[in-house]
């Protein structure tokens, strides 16, 4: 039964200063601090986070992986990495930064990671390129796309070429909540986590479903962050929406949103026995797959412990929970990590 | 079995010329047209909805509310008519026309309509006042408030003596989503609808939970609309946020937001028997009510019908979600309606 966590965050050892080379800033740069951890800070010096090693160090990762019988991480950078807002031409150096740093990464320890490119979607032209490059030549399964680029939704025309390559190239695109609705409103109590992250997963289903995007390119390989967000449980309300409001809600596609229930995967971030049960019910258990959003204390602090204590799946069910739902994500084997 | 409508939305057959009246425009108008319905337009032309007459007119709803056994409805304005946005003196007027007009329908037909205030909160000061006057004054049973005032949100301690008055005053409060985070860059599909709204409903109970609003106001009545929204599904979600980053979550109050569940009430707007059951399950029944939304599309088109029909309520679950939770919410008795 192998084990593959497909949602977890890396970062480089060391980031470039991008505001020195582009003259521009608002970039991320890691300080490193003496007790081994780092913060993560805006280069106008605003504090974003901390993290600790196991953030940028493989060995370190590999360690805890261990720890907890994990076999395999699909690595993806952290979001605010993504420099969305940046110009398109700033972005896709610092995406090829972070996409070059996991690819090796990837090559030293190939039976253990996955790399998911980052690619500059501000201009889909260069994120085709991005990815064609990412998958090519750097040996990458897939890419991390955000929930929207600036006022640029997923649903938007010009991103169905980037979705034509990526199923062309076979591509697994894990959607991650990015950037927050609602953030500069809600300033307390890490709602923009807690309440605008499941939203924006919401945001990125419905322009997909509604946009035709899975209804035009059947063969995409889609997985959703932290359970598919507030989507699964607001099902109801869409359709209901869809049905009664077909003027607003069907004018790009005309399939009754239901229909692409296992159509796309989500990852099994939902901390709650009884969602877990409820999104493989609506799903399929053949669309959830382990995520974790390690290394971060948001995510599944003992990964894999949700699914494996779980009551109600059998032991087939987990192993497709754990591993088998990722593989044919990746369009990977078993063998492959052998 | 009483049979009460908690949330469902009323407009006066006239709207004053505001922008006329102040000067200064934003306001919505109602242009009655030849067929019966009205076009809600605001007075810079731009088109919000149409609306038929059994938004304006008590004499249609009771029809209606007779052909599917509904005894009463508890009447709140449409959120649009907050006017948070405007000066709080004009947000005021425009509030006190509203209370008067709904008092107006309610002393009319006092079996079968209750009403719940709406007050400008965008002053809480005037809130308070207004709050008093419609209770007073005016005979309303509560007050519908938005799910956040501009930047203000309902953790902010500008509202606790707001609170403390509608606890002295047993004032039902229906938390209703309003204004959408992420409308502005949501254009497609009615998600402002579909996605902000949810969502604004678990920023509303995430800010008064993590805010210590429960926890100082014991005795305040508040029900949250559309089923709780996303809070419900991503409890475990805000659960865990709540244990890992309690410098974040647990600075204003140190107690599990898990534990809050049972201090407030939901309507049962949630179009889904799942998701019904699960949040009698994880709220109790007895904070369920039955809501319709009505007489909007989104709403439940056959008011009663999913907790009627639902394959898992005793007889009694059933008259409790129908009328009796709402009873208690509002301080009634059913032979109030007698």
């Amino acid at each position: 039964m192998i084990k593959i966590d497909s949602h977890n965050h890396i970062l480089p050892h060391q980031i470039p200063n991008f505001k020195e080379k582009f003259g521009t800033g608002g970039f991320i740069q890691l300080h490193h601090l003496e007790d081994g951890h780092a913060d993560m800070v805006r280069d106008d010096g605003k504090f974003f986070r901390k993290v600790e090693p196991n953030c940028f160090s493989p060995e370190k990762r590999l360690e805890e992986m261990d720890q907890f019988n994990v076999d395999v991480q699909v690595l993806s950078t952290v979001p605010v990495m993504f420099s969305e807002w940046a110009k398109p031409e700033q972005t896709q150096i610092v995406n090829r930064f972070l996409n070059e740093d996991i690819a090796t990464t990837v090559q030293k320890y190939p039976k253990k990671f996955v790399g998911l490119a980052t690619v500059p979607l501000n201009d889909p032209e260069l994120g085709i390129k991005e990815l064609h490059f990412a998958m090519k030549d750097l040996g990458h399964r897939g890419v991390q796309i955000g929930s929207h680029y600036g006022n640029l939704n997923l649903n938007d025309k010009s991103l169905f070429e980037f979705y034509a390559e990526a199923e062309s190239l076979g591509a697994a695109i894990l959607v991650h909540p990015w950037d927050m609705m609602g953030k500069d409103t809600m300033p307390d109590y890490w709602l923009p986590w807690l309440v605008g992250m499941p939203a924006e997963t919401s945001r990125a289903i419905c322009n997909m479903i509604f946009g035709g995007v899975f209804e035009k390119f059947p063969k995409l390989k889609v997985c959703f962050a932290h359970g598919g967000g507030s989507f699964p449980a607001t099902i109801g309300r869409i359709q209901h929406g869809f049905n009664v409001r077909p003027d607003l809600c069907a004018k790009d596609n005309n399939v009754d949103p239901r229909k692409y229930l296992g159509k796309f995967y989500i990852d099994s971030i939902t901390h709650d026995n009884t969602m877990l049960k409820y999104v493989t019910e609506l799903l399929g258990i053949d669309k959830v797959m382990l995520g974790t959003d390690y290394p971060f204390p948001l995510g599944e602090l003992e990964p894999g412990k949700l699914i494996e204590n779980h009551p109600d799946f059998s032991e087939e069910e987990k192993a497709r929970l754990l591993g088998g739902s990722c593989l044919e994500w990746l369009g990977m084997k078993e063998e492959d990590f052998q």
